[in-house]
């Protein structure tokens, strides 16, 4: 393919931040890394810094269901990047570092721990399914639970001797993920309680940095958290997170648009920081 | 149904050994107290004592597969008998008195405790699926796990929280089980080693009798076993337990007899005591 001057070139494979206006003098062809099921991550000029794109796909059951919630990929992205800007300011290292278009943000390139960590304040799912404890149980205590990432395998859950045999991370480094699970768990529990919801339970994805330093990575939104209403009692009408796509509850879009109005509203009225 | 003196009555309901011999002066009416998968359990005259009968049913993949290995009812008996009674003699309390007919056994009426206690020492089943650690890896110590009795949840692994949480064995009873079955491991190896066996897992189910005491129950047999031979390394030919059911690698009653008579060889040359 050749370029002239002037013309407006679209990119294969490029993010898209860098169609239709991109420059082939200003940056170096970005490369597609790795495409997850809700985002994609492309290389930028800095090796330390990745673009994550945030998708309108949308998966469930392990991707045995699949389909789109319109406007995901921007109502997730804005949700993340003010969850990760309000954790960072309350201590906790992330690899979020600014959002580049409504789809959109950079992050550091941290190296992803195979590990997703479970905080639970609330008996539901997979807990709920396990254990026959009823949904909506209130636990004591918070629970955090590590799977294994690996889709492959169901992403199955871990006992302690599972997580030390597996050697996925180091004693020291489960340890941390474990106290940084926590305070996430008190931080993001009373911002929610402000915004008149409550965070039944989520999932956490760490990473490494170059400096070796463990980072919250992925994203934190209607996909990765159990929501409820608090204004609500029905177990339905309830719910404002991915569970209205897995259990065709409906109105999908609009509990996705709920939370990132309550969010940014409590961003902007200082309430949260 | 009338009854003339002498004749032979066949009792519906009853065990084997009451039928067809049964006299109706000498014991109560016996009743089928809980049927399970492999076995039924038959009240007596003694409430604190039960009768055991092992079937030839077997079932797989939470009761997925269904079949039937001809004999195994009493292979099975015999071999937990030999086993329940060597590990007694080894200071296990065991649910164990006395074998009555070749496919029924005499226990003390204990209580289950729901959970599936789970000793690995090498990698395989389920531990080998969800981790994706290679078949016939050595575990450097044994593993032992917890999983919640309950055939309609699929018996799903608990971890050591999901174990506190649902309260199905006081913390002390959980040390307790860990301590036996870590104990009955050391017990078991040596005495499948002497037989050419190697003790790759096995499944473990625990009571608590009138005294309240914790007695080991259920039976030990390549029902509830992963058993290898030691003589063989291709990894189809070596299995000597219900993975031939599972699996469908043939020679099912072979494997199951192989088993009962290395076991009373160990157990007759005194070898094992």
């Amino acid at each position: 393919m050749s370029s002239r001057q002037g013309e407006v070139l679209t990119i294969p494979n490029a993010p898209p931040s860098l169609n239709p206006f991109f420059s082939l003098a200003c940056e170096s062809m970005p490369t597609k890394l790795y495409e997850g099921k809700a985002k994609i991550l492309y290389t930028t000029d800095d090796p330390e810094v990745l673009l994550s794109y945030f998708k309108d796909d949308a998966t469930a059951f392990n991707a045995q269901k699949r389909g789109t919630i319109t406007g995901k990929g921007e109502v997730n992205c804005t949700i993340t990047a003010a969850l990760l800007e309000y954790l960072e300011g309350q201590g906790i290292p992330t690899h979020y570092l600014e959002t580049v278009s409504p789809t959109e943000m950079r992050v550091r390139a941290v190296q992803i721990i195979p590990l997703e960590v479970v905080v639970r304040n609330v008996v539901a799912g997979s807990l709920a399914r396990q254990t026959g404890l009823p949904v909506g149980q209130v636990l004591s205590r918070p629970l955090v639970e590590f799977y294994y990432k690996n889709d492959d395998l169901g992403d199955p859950l871990l006992t302690g001797d599972r997580l030390q045999l597996m050697e996925l991370a180091t004693p020291e480094q489960v340890s941390t993920l474990q106290h940084y699970a926590l305070q996430i768990n008190q931080h993001l529990t009373a911002f929610f309680n402000r915004c008149g919801i409550t965070l039944v339970d989520f999932k956490l994805e760490f990473g490494l940095d170059a400096q070796n330093q463990i980072r919250l990575a992925d994203e934190i939104s209607p996909d990765t958290c159990r929501l409820w209403d608090q204004g609500e009692t029905d177990p339905e009408r309830r719910v404002l997170d991915k569970d209205r796509f897995r259990h065709d509850l409906g109105q999908v879009e609009a509990a996705y648009e709920t939370i990132r109005a309550r969010v940014l509203q409590a961003v902007t009225s200082g309430a949260a920081v």
